[in-house]
């Protein structure tokens, strides 16, 4: 392999085509582990608390990290940030793996209290309703954008994402993210192997830049738009989502449930609104 | 929406083709919360600890409680399960969110240091190199199977799995994966909105009814190949896995570490090697 921290990585493997077989080298995606570590100001002695660890394509990690901790309501915008940085390393493989995020002195942070746990934890036990329940209480609702877009616009976002992407990406089975405006401009898009990834790295480069909350924006995925990416686009305020494959129940009951539009399935001008078709002319 | 807890749910949606819209019945993959807690017998009280929340597809529940707590190495085997239980219900609608396992008064278990939590906290840090070693401590290595396949065998696992998939996950987008024996019979094979799930309920199924480990089989997987996969299949003993997607750079690594063979990109006669040639004839 070559670099192990770039989006790809190089490797000598047999290629079989019938009764021909040849060795070749052939581009993967890199999947590595992240370690998302943070720490308050207020008392920092140096140490930095582990919050998780995600399997994700390396590159744009302290975005990768900032939208994390924002999905998890560890912070609640830029300002809460004071410096996020590598750890330093003790091994150089290591180097890339592990951002350290000093949140400052007036963020409220309990390691012991992480969303995650209290998600987990929650003594109603977990049932639909309960995880729907738990984006209400967790996020200061935004107000969502009461822009109307046409089939036009619609039609034309895949292309645009699909454009953006690097062809290996396309083959190769990256999962991508596209944020519009309203005039149908693509602002800025991410990929991953993993699908929650691409849109933490998008949502904290949102947070990072200051253009929080997204509220006249439009969210494309490039796969499927399962509950929690739902729940990260609502808690950034993102009032429509359209997905190019299947939206999955819980979903579909999460976008009904706060007016997000919700698109699936799209083709060009052939697709499903399965929930806030007030935003579609 | 009709039953939450089967595997389809019917939706009425707005479906777009060019100038025409109209209102249909659409079903749509059950995406639910089901929460793993687990207590040993030895020092029961009735509480059990909370060890995970998943978003899955129900059905096969126990056998995803039962895989999970395996790849976690909470458990090693169908001897420390006593007891395998739905939590009984406050309400209705979480009846069949919660798993309740009961390990045997033998099973070491101590819910706070679960593996996870080892992952996560390591003081190594994280990279490949430390991924990679943690495979190597967490799992006794099983004996991995010589046998060798044909390119026939290959080419016919494809359309083995697709034929005993419904209709509707073909189309709507569930992972599967198939378990083959080394004749070419699927002896087995799991559908689930998440492709770690889908996994979990296959293992967990050969460790409840004796079959482990695996070592004379072949696992198909409908998409890519992560690291979470391989690692898996590596502690099921499994020592071949073909995938109709591309592998991530690390699943290649981590199973040129153990001696897996690997395949990617199965297209009947058309497919890579990525690892462990030695299994192909």
């Amino acid at each position: 392999m070559s670099n192990r921290h770039g989006t790809t990585s190089r490797f000598t493997i047999t290629s079989i085509n019938g009764t021909q077989s040849k060795h070749k080298s052939d581009q993967l995606a890199v999947e590595e582990p992240l370690e998302i570590r943070a720490a308050s100001a207020k008392d920092f002695n140096g140490t930095y608390h582990s919050l998780a660890v995600t399997m994700r394509t390396p590159g744009k990690d302290f975005e990768l990290a900032t939208g994390f901790l924002f999905s998890e309501s560890v912070i609640q915008g830029r300002d809460d940030i004071r410096e996020i940085a590598y750890c330093v390393p003790r091994d150089e493989l290591q180097q890339f793996n592990i951002v350290n995020i000093l949140l400052s002195e007036n963020s409220v942070f309990d390691p012991a209290i992480l969303s995650r746990n209290v998600y987990i934890n929650s003594s109603c036990g977990i049932c639909g309703k309960a995880s729907l329940e738990l984006v209400r209480q967790a996020c200061a609702i935004n107000p969502l954008g009461d822009f109307r877009i046409s089939q036009d616009y619609l039609a034309a976002l895949p292309e645009k994402l699909f454009r953006a992407q690097s062809t290996f990406s396309r083959t190769g089975g990256l999962h991508a993210v596209g944020l519009f405006d309203t005039s149908g401009n693509l602002l800025k898009s991410f990929e991953d192997i993993g699908r929650h990834n691409a849109l933490d790295k998008l949502v904290g480069d949102q947070i990072l830049n200051g253009f929080m909350p997204l509220s006249n924006t439009v969210l494309l995925l490039s796969g499927r738009a399962s509950f929690e990416l739902i729940q990260k686009a609502i808690l950034a305020g993102i009032p429509m989502i359209a997905s190019i494959g299947a939206p999955s129940s819980l979903a579909v009951e999460l976008a009904r449930e706060y007016g997000i539009t919700l698109v699936g399935f799209l083709r060009e001008d052939r697709y499903n609104v399965y929930a806030g078709e007030q935003r579609l002319r």
